[in-house]
């Protein structure tokens, strides 16, 4: 038996940001998976039923759920104990995956997994799919698997903000919100923050006042939302916008690039 | 007056990276320019037709060349005349598309500036069509300036090797060939080096020996390569693929990430 396994890069949500590559993906799918549930909110999965329905052709796919096993009981976070326990909870959540694939999918068929932005950055569905693939094929399941790249909220914040994230012959760094404070360095060139859940750039504005930054939230959704200038000048307008849009959708999402002046 | 200005990203030459709001784009243009003439080999602008005649529907497009001013006696580099010599063939060339735009387009019309990958990566176009944006607005014509993001050869790397450009929580870092050696450190996260014309990392392999390197050439066209593995063991065999594309095509176009074990 053999599976054809497909991730594949959806943007943002907008259709016009697929490739035409992705959209041959998606039609090729016979059942759509869901790898990466952290950020299965009601709303990205309605998006991303809207997506497929707007650019598949054929009514032959279908969404399956893959329960999520128990999480055992919380041993300390950090320790060896915690570590196998996650360890162990990942090797049994792929034994579903790959037991959901064996029995939905059968030999010949395709099973995609889609992923918001491109699946390069600040991703769990590549690591998760091959730990998959490597039980499916120590039961003797051939996988063969395809990466579909889509475009990042990194490039389409770069695009609204019609600005390249590198200066002249200079570097670029991306993090995450959590690394920011203690990592920045103007060596850095310019720094691109993710997984952000509060700003952490205020932290920076005491140190480092005359920063620029390109902040953008929803980025290809309705609600999009740009905001540009000096760090120090425009936070209070970005949190409050950030505020907003939270407020309305349950939830927000917002990348952003820091630039010295 | 007004025009409008699209500067879109068209990836490395297939026409399946296209997005279908780059594919709307692209038709939606009267004149194509081109900006950044450094990688004008003739290869190039034949790709770049090719991919034009593939996705657009009508024959009303035009690509109009301008003529790059000559360059002025050769200061010394870094010297503060050279770099004023450099602005002003800068402005001289801006003062030029400005002028071919004036007379090629007219009221209402579309201009098209063409980008390898994505327009925010180690590209100047940006740069290039701010300048004659200001020289427009300065004789009365109004510019509206859009920007149609691309896949980069980078979003490209990681989908062929199938990997995510970071590692769990880590960052990455994106530099040049002529930054790397002095710039490498593990503490950067997964480093990816573009416009390397001369395979920088091998000035890394005594100091990191443990270094894993995912290299691509070519990618997204019909010669691509790949290699992987540890670098101080697939350098040679990445150079020899080096040489042996470039001997076949007249040039090579290389980019690749660099992983601590
Ligand atoms: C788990 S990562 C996934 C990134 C995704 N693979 C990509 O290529 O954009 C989620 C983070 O990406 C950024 N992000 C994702 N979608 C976004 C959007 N529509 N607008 C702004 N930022 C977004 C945010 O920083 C968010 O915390
Ligand atoms: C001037 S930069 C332009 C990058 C482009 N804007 C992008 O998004 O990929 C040129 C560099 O990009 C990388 N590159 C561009 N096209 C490539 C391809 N098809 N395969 C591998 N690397 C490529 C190489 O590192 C090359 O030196």
């Amino acid at each position: 038996m053999s599976v054809r396994v497909l991730v594949v890069g959806i943007g943002s949500g907008d259709p016009a940001h697929l490739t035409g590559e992705a959209v041959a993906a998606l039609n090729a799918v016979d059942v759509f998976l869901v790898a990466d549930k952290r950020e299965a909110t009601r709303d990205l999965v309605t998006l991303r039923a809207e997506l497929c329905a707007a650019v598949i052709t054929h009514g032959r796919y279908r969404f399956v759920e893959v329960p999520d096993p128990e999480r055992g009981p919380d041993a300390q976070r950090g320790s060896a104990a915690y570590a196998e326990a996650v360890r162990a909870w990942h090797a049994e959540r792929a034994r579903r995956h790959a037991g959901t694939i064996t029995d939905e999918v059968g030999s010949e068929g395709t099973v995609g997994f889609l992923v918001w932005g491109d699946p390069s950055l600040y991703d769990s569905t590549l690591r998760v799919v091959g730990t998959i693939a490597g039980q499916l094929e120590a039961s003797g399941v051939e996988v063969d698997l395809t990466v579909v790249p889509g475009l990042s909220s990194v490039t389409l914040l770069a695009a609204r903000h019609r600005i390249a994230l590198n200066r002249v012959g200079q570097p670029v760094h991306i993090t995450t919100g959590r690394r920011l404070v203690e990592e920045y360095d103007p060596a850095l060139g310019d720094v691109v923050v993710m997984l952000d859940g509060d700003l952490a750039c205020t932290g920076l504005v005491d140190a480092h006042p005359d920063l620029e930054i390109f902040w953008g939230a929803q980025l290809g959704l309705a609600d999009e939302a740009l905001v540009a200038g000096r760090l120090v000048e425009v936070l209070p307008e970005i949190r409050a916008r950030r505020d907003a849009l939270r407020q309305a959708r349950g939830w927000v999402m917002d990348t952003y690039l820091l630039r010295p002046a």
